[in-house]
């Protein structure tokens, strides 16, 4: 393998993590490692930096504030939910990086953003445009195929169980039989977030919160859901409820969406929650019910977050670069788990193609019959994902976060119209 | 003044806090070093347990476990919002601390909670029983008088102030100039805890998240807030609010009530922060909102609670047990601040009359001409409050919490018919 000479690119696209800057600290400091490497560009807001040659210079921020970034929530380069999708977009891609002699392209994100890259790889191989790309793994929602998890979901589980764990504290309080509080987390079509609350369990206590963990894998059932609230309240005087966003009722309909509109014909803002908290509001007179709704909070807790994650997204970070300057194009970097029953984890290499078509669904065999809790094999799975936490520095009370320069590269071309 | 021989009785009330048991640490270790205090119980559950006689043994518990209590959100002892009303609850209140020979009598809470002591003070002075009551502040709302601060409003302001530095990053990576994301808080009367989130600018960075603090000090005024929101996301690409749960509009009424009330009459659930986002979306064509609401997580987050705080709530247990071996009555335990630049803190006392009657308000002088941020004399005064990280012990993974054994103490009453 002829090495490769040119310069580097690196972008974030999709909701942010709290480790996902991590990845960005961990591509440059290995890319500072080869000679072949000549600059190292970021591109602000994902392909969309890409297509307006927004670009920054990585190499020219300080030290410290690229390690900073390995404890800073967000999407430091700022990034995009927008989908090239024409034929023209992408060989404007190409154009784009032609003139800055990107050779090296690493794009951080999930499943649409894999697509992106592989699509990118792809046409770089048609015009014979020698160029490597590699995907980096992130997303709280856990869903990508092939690896065995991905960065952003050990945090953000870690982040709601410990949750669960203090405002249980603080429900027991004051529970007098006819308490229940709510969590709404994160989770459109997957309950790998909703799950990992069962982490606030301690071992062998069943009946510690989270009482019930309601799932999009397992459709809404009223009645039942009710009866499992009035046991748990005549048993613990209180109950803890983690609901996903996408909780469906037994037609496939969101429940968020049965709550009424008002009177201007609007839809209730309140989500899977709100729509909860009614329904047993309504069906079991005298109890109060206090919705949480962390929302972006969670995906934002840096102070919060698992070192072992934190360590991971670094980590692919730095062998994304690796795999470049050894050959490897058109794959993402994957996190592979050891056999051995100590943890371990270390990388692979996946095809981008099979990272994009696919879906990572949570095993419904690690659900318990019960339908709201789960069991050991899912336990065995998540817990080694939150294990130690990052020291985050805090000045004045309150944790600092990296601020990069963003000293911009020249634009090389004319502007391009983004329909 | 002659020593006074007997038994410890410690109830918590109200709502909980992260640093609340930090005060029953403090006076379970304090009462340890006297020897005129003979045992120690907790009532359970505030009132109620004392009119049920629901006590535990505090001194049987192991040290471990109240050290732990110094970390431990929630309320260890169990809370109640239950008020005495009638003169014979009082009476069994007595009847109750006779036969178990309480002597000194520690009340955590707030306003209410110092009524009820001051209540019982004097009746014990009218009956003739020597008995010594000290209250010990606690509530996140921050509006007992007399006191400088309360012990667990540095935590909640801690937790939001981090929150809003985080979810900025979130916000400002994903933002296009078309982003609000809004923090509903606690706070139905005063913007303390809003106010707080202000600690989340730099110094000399007044453009820092949050953009906007809505206070209820401050009575909303739409047409000035959409603009104020415009003039954000054209300066910063995203906007970042927080809202007291008790913003009002200029007629005095609650924002979030204005929201309507659904096809079965019910009024939406959704608070100030939904009611808001639904005005954004409503008036701002194209802008999206999110909305977040920690609800009970704000007041139970004890991994990032304030170590000045929980120091503080310990030395107010503290002082309430030297208060009381002292002599001193019908006093609640106040914070003082030190004169000087350097931030200093000492314990005062005040006649619990004149804690249970007042309330204290957000200084006006101290919001901005704006209505929507704080000035330098907010920040001096609640900047210290913040200030330290407690040491949470993690196992597995997550933060480890107090369980205490509850060793119950014998009845010696009959039972009591609580109306």
């Amino acid at each position: 393998m002829a090495e490769l000479v040119g310069n580097v690119l690196v972008g974030q696209s999709g909701g942010p993590t709290s480790v996902i800057n991590a990845s960005v600290a961990g591509i440059v400091a290995e890319a500072l490692n080869h000679e072949c490497v000549e600059e190292i560009y970021g591109a602000l807001n994902g392909v969309l930096g890409i297509l307006n040659e927004d670009f920054i210079d990585l190499a020219s921020e300080s030290q410290q504030q690229i390690r900073a970034l390995k404890h800073t929530p967000g999407a430091a380069l700022g990034t995009c939910r927008f989908k090239l999708k024409k034929q023209q977009d992408y060989e404007r891609v190409l154009e784009v990086f032609k003139a800055h002699n990107i050779r090296y392209f690493f794009y951080i994100g999930g499943n649409d953003s894999q697509d992106t890259a592989d699509k990118i790889s792809k046409l770089a191989g048609e015009q014979g445009y020698e160029l490597r790309v590699i995907g980096v793994p992130k997303t709280i929602d856990n869903d990508l195929p092939v690896t065995d998890h991905c960065p952003g979901y050990g945090s953000v589980i870690k982040y709601l169980a410990t949750t669960v764990r203090e405002t249980a504290c603080d429900s027991e309080a004051m529970g007098q039989g006819d308490l229940v509080t709510i969590i709404e987390v994160m989770g459109r079509s997957a309950g790998w977030i909703a799950a990992g609350a069962a982490l606030a369990k301690r071992r062998d206590h069943p009946h510690d919160p989270p009482h019930l963990i309601l799932l999009p894998e397992v459709s809404f059932n009223q009645e039942k859901i009710l009866e499992d609230i009035r046991r748990t309240l005549k048993r613990e005087k209180f109950c803890s409820i983690v609901v996903a966003e996408g909780l469906v009722d037994p037609d496939g309909n969101y429940v968020a969406a049965n709550a009424q509109t008002d009177a201007f014909g609007h839809a209730q803002l309140g989500g899977a929650g709100d729509a909860l908290a009614e329904i047993i509001e309504t069906n079991l007179p005298g109890v109060k019910v206090r919705v949480a709704k962390p929302g972006l909070m969670q995906r934002a807790a840096a102070h919060a977050a698992s070192k072992t994650d934190a360590d991971e997204a670094y980590l692919a970070g730095q062998a994304a670069v690796r795999a470049a300057v050894d050959g490897q194009t058109d794959k993402m970097i994957t996190l592979l788990r050891g056999d051995a029953d100590q943890y371990t984890c270390e990388t692979g290499l996946a095809p981008l193609a099979d990272i994009a078509n696919g879906i990572k669904k949570l095993p419904t065999e690690w659900i318990n019959e019960d339908g709201v809790s789960m069991n050991f094999q899912f336990i065995r799975y998540a817990q080694p994902l939150i294990q130690g936490e990052v020291a985050v520095p805090y000045e004045n009370g309150l944790p600092v976060f990296a601020r990069l320069d963003k000293v911009r590269v020249d634009k090389l071309l004319s502007g391009y119209d983004i329909a």
